[in-house]
């Protein structure tokens, strides 16, 4: 949390100095009295009451700021959210720059340093800030360690720097001369506040200062040159005076995650439908069969729906029917039955044991499981007996079920975020999440979090990882823009998008522009899906497998964290419920599918292909670099991202014409991505393995559906020349 | 000043309901504790000492928030500056439109209301918010009278308009009939909350409702019927269940000020100057005789530079001469001498009583008298022996007199803002403002403020404005755009800017596109001159008079507030004091002038006219409305600004060039003047008087800047047709 002080213009260091003794005549003001405040009367004491005409005019001193000696302004500290109400987002070893808008009255040198820390901790690093331009002011750090942390910047009007700069551009031999024993005084004040080594070498500065100021055999110029000796620059800056230090308002917070929450590639899979039988519920031990496939195609989290016990009282049947069939499995976000809730296992899938052997199988492979959290209930949940009062009654004796009326979803019972109880009810519903941490989980899938109490989500996950800072939460919410956003601000790691609606380059163009540089940047990390068990868009709903081709090469290249609803994917699932709907037809949602991996129209080799691409590529793990190239072709879509260091550059071309050719020439200058204007440059097709040499500021491209859905070059700056030859001499 | 709360969840109204019984399995939280706050273990009461396996674990509920039952959103609140750190700006009477980013978890209802009081009062002002879309709310308020105000929104999750807008969704007859009963309990609930006939009218329905939902004669559409009645509506609304209700966590601080503030014509002569006799030192008598012609020209502010007693020691001679000959009258910027500082008059210029007469009469005109304040004193100055801790005393005894080397300013000491006595310092300061407002001064322009401490501007403007809201304060600030923008933020009420420097096309349309849209324009409120006494623009060293009339144009029709240093505007005063110098070559500064009005080439008529139009014309009296007009001539600057209302347009053509005629075709489209798509509408030059019939989106404009400098087009929406001629029947 941001922790604000009562106004901008800083407390003063006490430590090092002692105080200026006080005017005679102006009494001490008040320390925490904040700048302006209405002026009322003070309270007077009792052995000192005033005259009433005095109590009726307060002292004039009373409206005084604390310190008025201080002189620096800190204006803005960036990046910042919502006035540091909440935190931007880095993951471990991420450098995050900040910059601060910083000057003072007059002509007087600043010095100004960003100070970060722990969150709630006693001790801050500092770092001196640098003076680009027009009043801007940056520096940087990197925090090695997962955790919560604040940053703020202070800054102070430093004398001994002022004396320096104003002396350089002294031009009269006398005014160098007075400047000289004015700096010595300021050299000995800083020798005063060093210790040992440093203090004596200080003094013996100021004291040649002194006399050469004063023998007049010295002229300016050599007196110049010795007041402004750089290791007497470099002495004096370490003892500088700051007492007068300002310090930004609000300590801005920051959260920084492990790698993964930037950069992330998830597989989604029913394990009940991951046995090879038809017919036969699968299990955790199938799923740990197809391990190695998931990780041969490159994914590193596998994400399930919830698998818990699965309500039987109105369980929904095969294709969201209101009656069931025997053998029927139900939805498995209806969560909860005589066999358990939120903590337990449905016991088809396994034992607690064969979880947590799963678990630690993948992440042998580098695979985090990602569990599903629905805060939801089946009637036959044993929180409804249990906690009767997390729920909403009816008048008919009847929990209150899900609904949007018309719509009724009798088979769900939210809970009542508005309940007495609800204190009973949040700390329940925390304790989901530790219970499944100790089984090793660390990547939670939200399920519609817009419809639980904000308030609670900001709490639990501020809880959660203050004691396990590496644990990830996404958000599944696909609600208005706002909504997705305050989540976001109140911590969830990662948040679903609206990619699986963005087709056409105009769409695509707008929505990523705005991901990546928009103002939510700092904080939304969008993780994008061109499906899952809910959207099956209508763009996939022909099966042409080119489409899903171009989709994936999208969703992987444009955000640093995608997913698909995987095996649906991979072997081109493309049919809906019904014409107009974006259900799968036969959804895993209600009953038992099996799937042949091995079939030929399988799209995991490409998928394995891009995975490859991006674990390799770092500009393709970030999303702040993302810019769109010019091409006169409203079927192409081109775009560049760079790495921090900008040697990693990656332009991916992809054609959003599933069934025709299309060409185009696309605009990319030398310059943009740092090859010398008149020099050639190679571009190589990590997708086809081709290489082309590119010269000057456009480049031709075509691209055929049926060969290849798009060309992801990765650019080698330098041009092999004849000395690159083996036996060149 | 914003006052911070601790979250934005906000705070339960206690008042109106008897509190739910809590719940019996958890204690109750602690009521002021942050959301998240480091879970340290609550300090153990003697009597009930903890084992030290509790002490190690601390309560879970100490980590939950105050009341997590407050589900309501206020993501943000707008307008604001800095988080709140500073005041948004306005006039008495002029609307405030504040939005809202407000939304709940799920589909309930939400309302809204906008707050607002006058600084530090316990009252506020309630205004409904309207939802606009995309969870934007919105409402307006007008303070009436200028002063310190604060606004913020307060929300809540209403359970009656929930349970309204579900019901009339509802089809279902068993659904509408358990809907009622529901309802029922609601109703009966705002019952108890209401008082007298309310009451009795609240508790009708409620048994209405009950009784209807239990006759099972009355079918689901009466009943419907029955629950949606809107007199029921209009009664439940004013009984709302508030104990959950969030409120933002900024109060936003708002200073309105009168009028004047926000449009201004500004005129500056020097007093002494205003004489008729050459080597005669004018007086303000002299500048009483002017106050009619002055009034003519439309101007409602006059601005003198310092009219105190000016410094002899150091005293600079004509044109900036280090040395004075015999009569030489010294800037009126170097303040002080024997005869007093900054509350005493020139004896030459006058009494305090005919001080106070100017004042007077100007009054009767409609023109406020603007002081220079600058706050700097020359060598003679009463405060440099009466205060010396107030100065920077160098080794050699001296003081530190102005300098940023290699230039110095020997006739200028700068008070020292570091001083050990700042208090005494700046109470003196303030008591400045004071003496010349009980002398009938409301208007004062702040010379160099930004080489003075910004927090002694926020105190002393703020302390200033708390007695006497009226008073505007003008910041005389030519340095860099953060450094401006601070001290508008920081209270000025309005700005200098780089207009004087701003002459080409794209650069007037981009300076004033930011001034206008831009995030100062909230605060900052230009005030624009195209000379000063410091600065002739190299423009206007041609002593063109056609330069003269454009950049008059200009500056009375792009900004709400301008000024002219008059007497040498008007009488196209060109001469620089040396080539490559924006001074004036005899530069009242430093000596007297004699100005002979009468001359024929006085562009005075031009003046009266201009501000005549501006004083016509609502839409030329403030800035936000500013938009530029595209012409393909780059030496026609077009643009159009409208009044809050939208009733009055004025569309301004300026011809750019001084020499040559110009042509074009402006684009303005009727549409975006509220004229119907394919209606003609009359445009009237209100400068040369001369009307145009203009339709679709093209208008040919032609500009000779012999004959006028532009055109100043008022658009008369309605053209005249056969049913205005007089005898139509």
């Amino acid at each position: 949390m941001p922790r604000y002080r009562t106004h901008d213009i800083g407390n003063a260091m006490k430590k090092k100095t002692s105080a200026k003794p006080s005017a005679p005549t102006a009494p001490t003001a008040p320390t925490v009295m904040p700048p302006i405040s209405p002026s009322s009367p003070p309270t007077p004491s009792k052995t000192d009451a005033p005259t009433p005409a005095l109590l009726a005019t307060p002292s004039p001193f009373a409206s005084l700021p604390p310190d008025g000696q201080v002189r620096a302004v800190i204006d803005a500290v960036l990046p910042v959210v919502d006035g540091g109400r909440f935190a931007i987002k880095r993951t471990a070893g991420e450098p995050v720059e900040v910059k601060a808008h910083c000057f003072t009255d007059g002509h007087d040198a600043l010095r100004v340093m960003l100070q970060w820390r722990v969150d709630g901790a006693e001790h801050a690093h500092e770092v001196p800030m640098v003076l680009l331009n027009n009043d801007v002011w940056e520096a940087s750090f990197a925090p090695s360690t997962p955790g919560r942390y604040s940053y703020t910047v202070v800054a102070w009007v430093d004398a001994f720097s002022s004396w320096r700069s104003e002396l350089a551009r002294r031009i009269d031999d006398e005014d160098i001369r007075i400047a000289a024993q004015v700096g010595a005084i300021e050299i000995a004040a800083a020798a005063g506040r060093a210790t040992g080594r440093h203090a004596t070498e200080l003094h013996r500065f100021a004291q040649a200062l002194d006399l050469g100021a004063a023998d007049r055999k010295i002229d300016g110029t050599s007196l110049k040159a010795l007041a402004l000796d750089t290791e007497l620059a470099r002495l004096a800056s370490l003892y500088p005076d700051r007492r007068h230090e300002a310090r930004f308002s609000v300590e801005l917070p920051l959260i920084v995650d492990r790698e993964r929450a930037r950069f992330s590639s998830w597989y989604e899979l029913f394990p009940r439908s991951a046995g090879t039988e038809p017919g036969v519920h699968g299990t955790f031990r199938d799923v740990e069969a197809r391990l190695p496939a998931i990780a041969d195609m490159g994914f590193d989290v596998l994400y399930f729906p919830p698998i818990h016990p699965v309500g039987r009282v109105q369980r929904k049947g095969r294709n969201n029917a209101l009656t069931t069939e025997p053998g029927d499995v139900g939805s498995p976000w209806a969560i909860g039955s005589t066999e358990g809730g939120h903590k337990s296992i449905l016991p088809e899938l396994g034992t607690p044991e064969d979880f947590r052997h799963l678990v630690n199988a993948a992440r042998q492979r580098g695979i985090d499981i990602a569990m599903d959290i629905a805060f939801q209930c089946a009637p036959d949940h044993p929180y409804v007996k249990e906690h009767p009062g997390w729920f909403r009654w009816r008048p008919d004796g009847s929990v209150q079920y899900a609904e949007n009326p018309p719509k009724k979803y009798q088979d769900i019972y939210p809970f009542n975020f508005e309940c007495d109880d609800w204190q009973g009810l949040w700390l329940e519903l925390k304790s989901v999440f530790d219970h499944w941490i100790a089984q090793g989980v660390t990547i939670f899938r939200v399920d519609n979090p817009h419809t639980k109490a904000f308030s609670f989500w900001e709490w639990v996950i501020t809880e959660i990882k203050r004691e396990h800072p590496t644990v990830i939460f996404l958000a599944e919410a696909f609600t208005r823009p706002k909504v997705m956003h305050r989540l976001a601000k109140l911590g969830f790691s990662q948040s679903y998008t609206y990619y699986t609606w963005r087709n056409t380059k105009e769409e695509l163009t707008a929505y990523f522009t705005e991901l990546s540089k928009g103002p939510g940047h700092e904080y939304f990390r969008p993780n994008v899906w061109p499906n899952t068990p809910d959207i099956l868009h209508e763009q996939l709903q022909s099966g042409n497998p080119s489409m899903f081709r171009l989709r994936l090469v999208l969703a992987a290249t444009l955000a640093a964290s995608y997913g698909i609803y995987g095996p649906a994917y991979e072997l081109i699932e493309h049919l809906p419920r019904h014409e107009g709907s974006e259900e799968y037809l036969d959804s895993e949602k209600y009953q038992l599918r099996t799937w042949d991996h091995g079939q030929p129209k399988s799209i995991a080799p490409l998928i394995a292909r891009i995975n490859q691409i991006r674990h390799d590529n770092p500009a393709l793990q970030a999303n702040g670099s993302l810019r769109f190239l010019p091409v006169e072709n409203d079927r192409l879509l081109a775009y560049a991202k760079a790495s921090a260091d900008g040697r990693n550059v990656v332009v991916t071309v992809v054609n959003l014409d599933p069934d025709n050719a299309q060409f185009g020439w696309i605009n990319l200058t030398p310059a943009s991505i740092g090859v010398p204007p008149g020099h050639s440059f190679q571009v190589h097709d990590l997708l086809s393995d081709q290489h082309f040499l590119w010269e000057g500021d456009y480049h031709y491209v075509r691209l055929d559906p049926h060969y290849t859905p798009a060309h992801v070059f990765v650019v080698r700056r330098r041009v092999r020349n004849e000395n690159d030859f083996d036996y060149f001499e």
